[in-house]
């Protein structure tokens, strides 16, 4: 029996960070850059005033207190967007907004609070350090400067600061496009009049969602019937012309295993049993001439679901250029006891609340109301016959879940 | 001053869930349910086989082992989907595939690693309790059990649970409208060739961001100059039909501060300071006829992008139907010492790794670096003048830094 190690490194040995594109910086949330951003501009773009106030040269100021305030002249304003080069005459201050440039020989901003406001004259209670409430061009980024590193996932803040730093275009990895294959007879649309025999295809819907709370793209969505002549068509030119297929089920040890015997025909696919529970019949391979990366998951939706997480997140994470072996997990305590195989790596569907995780309902394979309950799943490694109460466990974040949580 | 939390409370006065909508299971992830769903069928639907193997009725063997085998005829297939209702004659087996119905007679399924895989006739090696590989219909969720309560953010397991329960469409809040605003003469747009005294506007394309990444539309992106006609006009009949209105800049104590004064004149809007650092200046209240509701945000990027997450983030989630109070923290230690203000509510930038946080770079209102490297906001309550290093703090998690954790 293979380990998950070396089934997510079959895996992962399949696919290849996909090629860049260029795109504008105003819809790169969520993109991974594929490239060095560097600073077109320096931040700030020129000395300016930290503080809506008066700019003045320090030294006109000493002395200057409550007890014994300071009176200058203000030869004007100078607002934000101001784009004249002014000149601050010595003795004199000028009246400035917050972002608005310093004027040439000022060297400190006072803030409106500390004067009496005046617009023709202003009397000043407070002596200045030199300095003080100006900020400094580029005393943030510099010109040039790399201020993002490809493989940065871009949130709102490198946006921001993308922006900023007047990068219009950047460029990023594409996304992935996945085809979602569920299989077999048994299967018909959500809303069917159900006979008996028959269950709703909630797996495509599910890996569907799936691969969209990871960031790709959902290439198409198929159902296919345990018909091997559909099955083929559809394995050797896919539709939507995708970077990676996923099917659901047909590959256990039964005799209509369509996707199993369709692709031990075709060739290039590998099915193996992994050491985990649930999800142990598991397949992965390159079709359509092998342009094509393709993972065959379990039927059972828990199985399909928990093989979503150890297999096709960390494909799609190196896709996009994300390191695959960061799985942003994180360590937790169990809060109560359950048993699990030794044999096998078991992914148990648990609720963390404050550090504490506790399965979340019934572990059987089918059981989707407790798969909707659990926001993580324990990975329980080969070894242990049982999880203990204290026991550290190292457990997955459940894609889309929650909102993001840093 | 106002506090933080009587600020936030007077926002989210402002506010409440939107109305509800019908969506498709397919495209429901995301969005937050208006309505409790009930099961339209039970879960598994029908008693129903766990494994590939036999079907077959326990007491017909007894005694069976690797040494004593026993041997039953095998009447034929029943594979996953098929719809006949099938009847098991005792001393006989059907082969049985996973999820395919159990026959009427049926108590127990020998899968298929326990038998010789006959198709005529099986050899089975076990002796099955009764009840083993049996999945019994409604044992997961029955017909008109509430699988998923109003409220609930609906991520990939939900939708598999609600397709499984055979629910084609549910009821969700509508997705908030938000329109983004900056104000200031000067920004220009990102790309531009930069004058003396101008910065480019990234604080619309940020908070577009932010408002994305919370899982709200953008409405209207719009920059307005400092033209108290232009604003006003904007303020009482705002572009994009917004739920809420959010504008950045002009709201300190500049002569210049034109969102400030319109509104002032326009009335129906509150402008304050709050004790929190960054973002003391802020505002909100209710325009374009008292139907949208307005929070204004300083023009720092900084401050913009702090007072997001503890102002409009909640407003937002009371919009779609979810607890504002839910603020999605943390507790980490403190990583090292950092100075904060004794009087205010700091919001220190820090990097969050393994449950320890330390603050990301230059703290001023304008870097934006260390905004970009930041994954947390601490947040450092009022009455304390430093973090010690082991101190606990409590962190907001940044919007859209990194994937969902849990």
């Amino acid at each position: 029996m293979r380990s998950l190690e070396e089934h997510r490194a079959a895996i992962l040995a399949l696919v290849a960070p996909l090629p860049a594109e260029r795109v504008a910086v105003a819809g790169s949330r969520g993109r991974v850059l594929a490239r060095d951003v560097v600073a077109a501009v320096d931040l700030p773009g020129f000395d300016n005033s930290a503080m809506d106030g008066y700019a003045v040269r320090a030294a006109d100021l000493d002395g200057a207190s409550e007890a014994t305030p300071v009176r200058l002249p203000v030869d004007g304003d100078i607002a934000a967007g101001d784009t004249t080069r002014h000149v601050l005459a010595p003795g004199h201050a000028l009246r400035i907004m917050t972002g608005a440039p310093l004027p040439e020989g000022c060297d400190a901003v006072v803030p409106v609070e500390l004067t009496d406001g005046g617009a023709d004259t202003v009397e000043v209670r407070v002596e200045p350090e030199v300095g003080r409430f100006v900020r400094r061009q580029g005393e943030d980024v510099r010109t040039g400067d790399v201020v993002l590193r490809a493989g940065t996932l871009l949130g709102p803040g490198h946006v921001a600061l993308m922006a900023a730093a007047n990068v219009a275009q950047v460029e990023v990895h594409r996304r992935p496009r996945v085809a979602v294959v569920s299989t077999g007879d048994e299967l018909v649309p959500v809303g069917s009049s159900l006979e008996h025999g028959q269950i709703v295809d909630s797996n495509s819907l599910m890996l569907e969602a799936l691969v969209e709370a990871a960031g790709a793209e959902v290439a198409a969505r198929v159902h296919l019937r345990d018909d091997a002549d559909a099955v083929r068509a559809f394995l050797t030119a896919p539709d939507g012309d995708p970077d990676l297929l996923i099917t659901t089920g047909g590959v256990s040890m039964g005799v209509y295993d369509t996707v199993k015997e369709v692709l031990t025909e075709v060739g290039g696919v590998e099915f193996v049993k992994v050491a985990m529970r649930p999800g142990m019949p598991q397949g992965c391979g390159a079709v359509a001439g092998g342009r094509v990366a393709l993972v065959t998951l379990p039927g059972n939706p828990v199985s399909s679901f928990a093989s979503f997480h150890v297999f096709v997140l960390p494909a799609l994470r190196a896709m996009t250029g994300l390191d695959p072996a960061d799985d942003g997990g994180f360590d937790a305590v169990a809060g109560e006891q359950w048993p699990v195989v030794r044999e096998k790596v078991e992914l148990t569907r648990v609720v963390e609340e404050a550090g504490v995780v506790r399965p979340s309902g019934g572990q059987g394979s089918h059981m989707l109301a407790a798969l909707a309950e659990a926001t993580a799943l324990a990975m329980v490694p080969v070894g242990a016959a049982e999880v203990r109460v204290g026991d550290t466990v190292h457990c997955l974040p459940i894609l889309g879940h929650h909102r993001d949580r840093g």
